[in-house]
């Protein structure tokens, strides 16, 4: 069978098309780099890219409830849980942290210049289908529980993240 | 229409040659981290690729004129503009800081081992053609007006990185 | 000549085939960064994927010996090398490192999580064929020699990972 020039062209072009995934390990817990992780991914989502985020290490406490329910823990899961923050407005800054007063200065900043904040930024993502992938390694060094992470996350080792990033043309580590 | 082999191979080779394309996201303004995006963007340049680098938060500092002029600013817009360092000359490093002495050794240390400095290599990469562009939502945010950093740098938002990254095949957040 | 289509199906297949590698530049000391760029080539290479390290900065300090021959170094060198950590028992976390207490809790998380110690990921890295390039460019800065460093580690700048990034479909920043 002989073939026109058309049918390759269409062969090609395949792969390119199904390339347009991008994946985000969000490693860090400070309120800048998950900013910028929360940004990036709306804007993907945006160009209809599909985005998967995975939260890994302090990352996770992007995720955690602000008022959790108190899970059976050993006494050093409980040190763990106290000693890093619950959830998106309680992250530190990586630079000018000034004891907690950076990230106010941040957030008055972004309210300025009509930047959404970051929960805002998170929701968007979650309305646009952004998927939320959660460490199941971490959050047993860690001692987090499935049950003080927000809903709607997906839960995952590292392999699984390989898969999806197999998957993407863009991979970021944050 | 038939085709024959030596125009298959030229269309699936077309993709791969056009891949060569890199982009970095300068997220991090620490001088080590700095370094070595400016490292991979001149090594990489220096193999001909295309180099976008994408400058955000803290790595706006990068850019900073060392006496700029002053634009109008709010209080909290000027505060941020005070305490963060101004050009590649003033970053601090990641570790070993030492309250500024770490990055006076660091720069002897890159003396003595015939390393290019960082200014160095912010203009080598220019030379070699790296396209430089600053986040304007991260301007915004810190209040970084266009004329306080140095010239020869492009406005844009997430967007247009992303587009940038759809067409590299290394992305890099440093 | 005339080709088939399962002809061009074939050399469309290869590339796919053949970008099943990983390359991760390890450029943080810290523990808890270290750990999750080796969990990450743990799981790659247990897929059969090809894996590439690359060492650079702070990175180098995973592979220093413990008890190193004593070269010949700079004062300055010698400085750079006393005050940062010889291997992968001695490095300090980016959060919550409490002058050394954390990473010791950490460990007994991990361990209490029957998650492998860092020192057993990397073994399990280089069994399974991981590549490990220490950054030369880097060693020269930080006055490290050669023989300071784990055997089995290969000697390389930033061409040669770009090189490898070329050929990788996930090139990760840590």
């Amino acid at each position: 069978m002989t073939i026109t020039l058309d049918e390759i062209k269409t062969v090609d072009e395949a792969p390119a098309e199904k390339a347009m995934k991008k994946t985000i390990i969000v490693f860090s817990g400070e309120m800048d780099r998950v900013l910028a992780a929360f940004v990036l991914a709306n804007a993907a989502a945006a160009m209809d890219d599909e985005v998967t985020m995975f939260f890994t290490f302090w990352g996770l406490n992007v995720l955690r409830k602000d008022h959790p329910p108190h899970p059976r823990k050993t006494l050093l899961q409980k040190m763990f849980g106290r000693m890093m923050p619950r959830g998106p407005e309680h992250l530190t800054l990586s630079h000018l942290n000034f004891a907690g007063m950076g990230p106010v200065l941040m957030k008055k900043a972004m309210r300025d210049a009509h930047v959404l904040s970051l929960q805002d930024l998170i929701d968007s993502a979650r309305e646009q289908g952004v998927k939320f992938i959660a460490c199941t390694m971490s959050m047993d060094v860690m001692g987090i529980k499935a049950e003080e992470l927000v809903d709607g996350v997906e839960f995952a080792g590292a392999a699984a993240y390989l898969g999806e990033a197999d998957e993407a043309n863009v991979n970021l580590f944050i």
